[in-house]
């Protein structure tokens, strides 16, 4: 059943699905390159080579494209992190790390802010927000071979994640890479001294 | 010379400077509570209870207000924390913390986001987000006792002003205040640790 159904409408889905996406991705870069300000439904629509009219079929206000985008992004970097598997803990601090650093983080960081003023963006976001803060400090504990029974490691872990994300924030106005590697390198004997063996 | 010329002027230049000031602190109010987007020069001038053209004068563009006055804060909270004088160090890791968690920190995360999609902006807040960083830094080094010819002591230092930057913006959407008094404990017998006897 399952497959027969699937199969009979695979080809309209994949297309439907392949336009999802490509509005997903464009809102992303348009958040990060124009801010909240400037990133509308039209102008990614747009972008994204797609009608405006089918860029409301999937996505009916401005709020449902741009969480969804954030969280569709958020959702592909957190594969990409849980696929490193086992590896040193410098490996895994400087991967956190990336993290924040790259257009998603500043597509994000746009939300976040305009989030605090505009009324109808704040409860989602903030779920949103808080949704992908515990998937971080999900796979975080897991890569780092943690054990959060042990006092302090709980946060130890949030507050190299709230470190990585005030990394994201120097590097939005200026590149900062050449002392955000020495941070990293400092931090994660830090942390791995303060976890114990992995 | 100089007390005469000072006495001649002090009426007239403290009424100007007590305006300046007023203008100050409500633009720093308005950014923190409506964005970049809600503050323009005549918002602030009306919240201020001064004429527009009187906040003209002292400020010729909304980019000269708002620059001035996150500097302005900056510098009023940089001489409070100097002010905090010899104490422990976990008092010291809470108060830089502190610096991120008011209206100041929301007021300059606004301006921030801002100058990274506003040309004019841009080079501005870079260049005074440098000097407030540099400052911070070098005030937390002091009160940290920090003795930073030792290999890691800088890098420890910055980062955890990184961290406090994080938590800043952890705490934008919602109120943080539990499990960041949690995570400044944490880390400061970590950095505690790694500074060595101060």
């Amino acid at each position: 059943m399952g497959v027969l159904t699937s199969a009979a409408k695979s080809p309209k889905q994949d297309r439907s699905r392949a336009t999802r996406q490509r509005l997903l991705e464009a809102a992303v870069a348009c958040l990060a390159e124009h801010g909240w300000a400037g990133s509308t439904v039209s102008v990614v629509a747009e972008r994204a080579g797609v009608s405006r009219g089918a860029a409301q079929h999937h996505f009916p206000t401005r709020e449902d494209l741009f969480t969804a985008a954030v969280e569709y992004v958020a959702e592909e970097r957190s594969s990409a992190l849980r696929a490193l598997g086992p590896t040193d803990r410098h490996t895994v601090v400087a991967s956190l790390v990336d993290l924040y650093t790259g257009p998603l983080f500043r597509a994000a960081l746009h939300l976040w802010v305009a989030a605090a003023n505009e009324p109808q963006l704040h409860a989602r976001v903030r779920e949103l927000e808080a949704r992908v803060g515990r998937e971080s400090h999900r796979i975080a504990v897991t890569l780092l071979g943690a054990d959060e029974s042990v006092p302090g490691v709980r946060e130890t872990v949030q507050g190299l994640l709230d470190m990585a994300r005030g990394l994201g924030l120097a590097n939005l106005l200026t590149d900062d890479g050449a002392r955000r590697r020495r941070v990293v390198s400092q931090w994660a004997e830090l942390v791995d001294g303060a976890l114990g063996p992995g």
